[in-house]
């Protein structure tokens, strides 16, 4: 009944499927009548191992999807006549079909960036209107570690946006869809890239490094998390068998899996960016610091590699695309793509 | 590391866990790189599937939980300034903390009822202000089948529902959280007891019925879903790994399963308010139509019942409990509650 | 150019005009360059003179509608996930085109009343939820003097309410579109009815008391009003030429204008009420407390005096309707209409 | 009572008062009683009036202020998963505390642009993401005629976005708070350059050309305004004593008031630009086309030039500042300013 994929492609890191570990943890979870809503054991253990691993003061929501756990992160930190200040490219500006703007009712001010990061200067060049009846209020620097174009913040720059953020009477929210493949590639804890830096919340990302689906808002300063569980069931984000999502970060946080696949994707785009940088009429666009790669091709190469291994095509007009690697990414994936393209795109050129 | 729970109890059918079959599901869609957020074969699939259930112009959109349901199904009908007319005791009323006022930016309309149904005469009462530029203007009718309380429309009563509302040029909409479970109870098939009676927009239940998660939206009639991509998408409940959660549709329409789960509990609720129903001490409040039995208890006895086998009180001031029974209720639990009930509620009295 | 219009009626208090003192104000304030949206020396004095009479800690804020007044003030109370506990007769829940819900996010619990007055045991009795993810948290009491029904709390019952609602940590909200009509007919001060018995906003009414257009909201609790500029310009109640709006409140609040204006509507209201409680078919339905009569009338009787005076139908199952007097009723008016009302309503019973 | 100003300034047209003819149209008004909320004859004459200058089409609903008119404009056009395409210094963007956001639900597309106007170019590129439900979809153009910046529209620039606009099956917004200033620098009439040009929904600006305080949204395509009683009443726009706004318009549309006032702030804006441009030390800008002048200054002179006629500096960081004339600035004005600007500028350079 179910139809049975063998298909394997570059297009986005949820097109992989559920980490076995992760699998069988929810298995595991299948047992008895257990409290809903999050008032049960296994979301309890959950919390508690994101506490050990992102520190005690850690208050840690789970919802549904990357969407709901920005959105739900920022409802707690402002009104709707306050304002967020991100990169243009930010998923919350992009890819969230006016979401943040939606239900939080707020502005994003969206800032043009070179390689998807924000900095101290283009925030505070951002920052505008304060006291001034007419214009929103600036309240929340929100950045994406790591970045939709593939690019890490150092842990320097993280620290100089949080103080930044911090003297203007700001918080810093952090899109971490993809936070496991910056603290891997970093080198770091998922603590030193987060709450060491003054993150004041996290959204961390679970489906696109192994889960079946599930994200977690983590606040690193208690006192915003006041309203949360109202904020997460109003935003339509509260899980009724919730033992299922907890299940899957328990193994996510287990025995470092979150650290193995994320490392794992991150070599992948590695080994691909080795293979395909130096093919004739192949230009790589990103500095490749997570699990991506960015290049552009010549126009007719793309569909004839599309039509084997499927991926995005980023920037229509410069012909660049974007390819992604994920947990389940195998070197002979890597390697039968990037034989691809080293017949196919010098012949396009 | 999964804290295991062997616990027995009546609280909800969300307190249950995932069938065996829905989990082996999960399971055999977990193969090979997959198109995310619905463009893929299991989806494709699960909706092809839904259509031969429901109809054939049925449009089908998965969605995480119930709220999310009722929500997104509310959004394609309503512009803010029209209101829903609904029983005091429904789910969106009550139990979704203002979900709906909230992203919907809509009046409900709550109408008192006696046993959680709504009438004709009660719609006609609550049908106000009309064309009035002060007053909300009158849009939906929404129902829920069975009802909160435990309750059933019958066919009659649900084609006469739908008449009215669309006599007065509104829609009707139905929360189907356990539409199972009255399709079952009313020895008909899902399609009779919706489309087939004019409902226009369905929220279908599947995770009260035995899925790990998921419910699904279905518009009976093609033009109200034209924007339900988006809708689905802004209110925050567009899975990326969605085959995961129509793999879960799927096999709870193979074989009937949505109908075995319903069946099995439905009766487990009839064993118990069979066995309950005159033991000196407890007075059986409402209709049992479906798998729920509201009962009054002496104050006493609640507190030791609810030691052995959690379940919640429903109306505090009336010692009115409540008793769900759910897919994986056994005939053992029944026995050995109802005997604890006859043992320790006469005592109590 | 302009229609003259001579007709006299009792449809509502905003069919009467502007009071000439209040327009000669607007005529004063029209010299000079003047700084806009409230940095002016007219809006300061204006603020000041409310301060002199409201008492020194209150925050002013002038904006253009009763709704905008509401919304203004329970903006600055409520995040969207809390409630607003209110007559199911107030204002806000039936005559705002659910602006309430739109604007704010927030459900409006609205508690059937027989005179339109909340009291602490309905409070108490609506009060549900707090603490609990499922449910909106109770956070505003709003009520309504004199109230949509032309009645009345006492100082004593103001004082109750203000207690159990601060009891409950929630705040209490006034609507006060005839709180002039109220202080009058209580022959206490402004101050008195309002700040002294606990109300921490108010909506003050202006328009329906002789102003061409407008209304303040009033903040009792200095720390409340601290968002109110940025709340007020989101939801479009900043006047540009804020002057014109401050010059009028100036005129009211002079010489006591705001108290013989209400006084006088209230007189003619008691002047209407004897000369008609005993003609033959006319049943008055209501405690004449502030400046409105209603009554059960004849069904044929109600057209033919409609004709004459205009009039509305408060309540059309019951040939209950309503009669309002304003600032500019004469005695005149009354004598008349009672006359009319002596001729047709017993040769319609 | 009401503090008198004898000040002058060029910080905005909305600090200048209300024209004599306008307040004469609002004693004129004060007779009698009259229906509220615009069932009035005042008001029924006031949109007759605009429909013989814009077209026997227009629906013409009246607001507040502009804030209001663009919100309840924009309303009529747009669900929240759709966004507005507008200039980066467009009114709504920068200047209404996120009210578009807040109460529309929906994204701005901030597009930045030389001189304020967007072009079929800029809208082509802004048009991205349509039919994809990760994105919102494009729906609206709204332009400002005249610009923040003093510019103005060609009838054929106009004509040409209307054009991309309907091609793209999208609506044209036309916030027209200085319509009237367009209108006569054009030379053309009122509906020449707005329904002539195809466009859908303007917001007619009446309080920066002379009015106490009232704007008008007008509808040049019926079917937009089959909601628009029930928005403009939800959006807290609603005049309850409305022949009061009406009759302003009357005054305005007679006898070509709004062509003599703007064209008088227009001239007055050629004669400030003709006398300061080239004083050595002032930069004139921008081109000034309507009523405004924008011009870099030593910085030393700026408080001082402030001190004597108020004005606001536009931007800190290019010590550009504007002047803003109004229908009552006096030639004697001017010339005073002028001679000032000649005294203080070469001397601060």
């Amino acid at each position: 009944m179910i139809p049975i994929s063998d298909s394997r492609g570059f297009a986005s890191d949820n097109y992989a499927g559920i980490h076995p570990d992760v699998l069988s943890a929810i298995a595991s979870a299948n047992t008895g009548h257990v409290p809903a809503y999050g008032d049960d054991a296994v979301t309890a253990a959950a919390v508690e191992r994101f506490r050990t691993v992102l520190g005690a003061q850690a208050e840690v929501f789970f919802v549904f999807n990357g969407t709901g756990a920005n959105v739900t992160a920022l409802q707690a930190l402002l009104r709707p006549w306050e304002n967020v200040i991100c990169a243009e490219s930010a998923h919350i500006n992009v890819d969230e079909c006016g979401a943040p703007e939606r239900i939080l009712g707020s502005k994003l001010v969206d800032v043009p960036t070179p390689d998807g990061k924000l900095t101290s200067d283009l925030v505070r060049a951002a920052y505008l209107g304060s006291g001034d009846q007419h214009h929103v209020q600036p309240r929340v620097v929100s950045i994406t570690q790591s970045t939709e174009l593939g690019t890490l913040y150092s842990i320097d720059e993280l620290r100089a946006l949080s103080n930044t953020a911090h003297e203007f009477n700001m918080y810093i929210h952090m899109d971490g869809a993809r936070i496991s493949n910056a603290a891997a590639s970093l080198g770091v804890s998922l603590k030193a890239t987060t709450a060491d830096v003054g993150i004041d919340v996290l959204s961390f990302g679970g489906t696109k490094n192994g889960l079946l689906g599930g994200e977690a808002v983590v606040f690193f300063r208690p006192e915003l998390a006041e309203q949360a569980l109202f904020i997460r069931k109003q935003q339509m984000q509260l899980s009724s068998k919730m033992r299922f999502v907890a299940a899957q970060f328990l193994a996510l946080l287990d025995d470092d899996l979150w650290l193995r696949n994320a490392s794992h994707s991150n070599a992948m785009a590695q080994r691909l960016v080795g293979a395909v940088k130096d093919v004739p009429g192949v230009t790589v666009t990103r500095a490749v610091q997570a699990n991506s790669v960015f290049a552009i091709l010549p126009r007719a190469a793309i569909p004839q590699l599309q039509s084997a291994y499927p991926f995005y095509v980023w920037n229509e007009a410069l012909q660049e695309v974007r390819w992604m690697c994920s947990w389940d990414t195998t070197e002979d994936d890597i390697d039968q793509f990037a034989k691809l393209v080293a017949e196919i795109v010098p012949a396009s050129a």
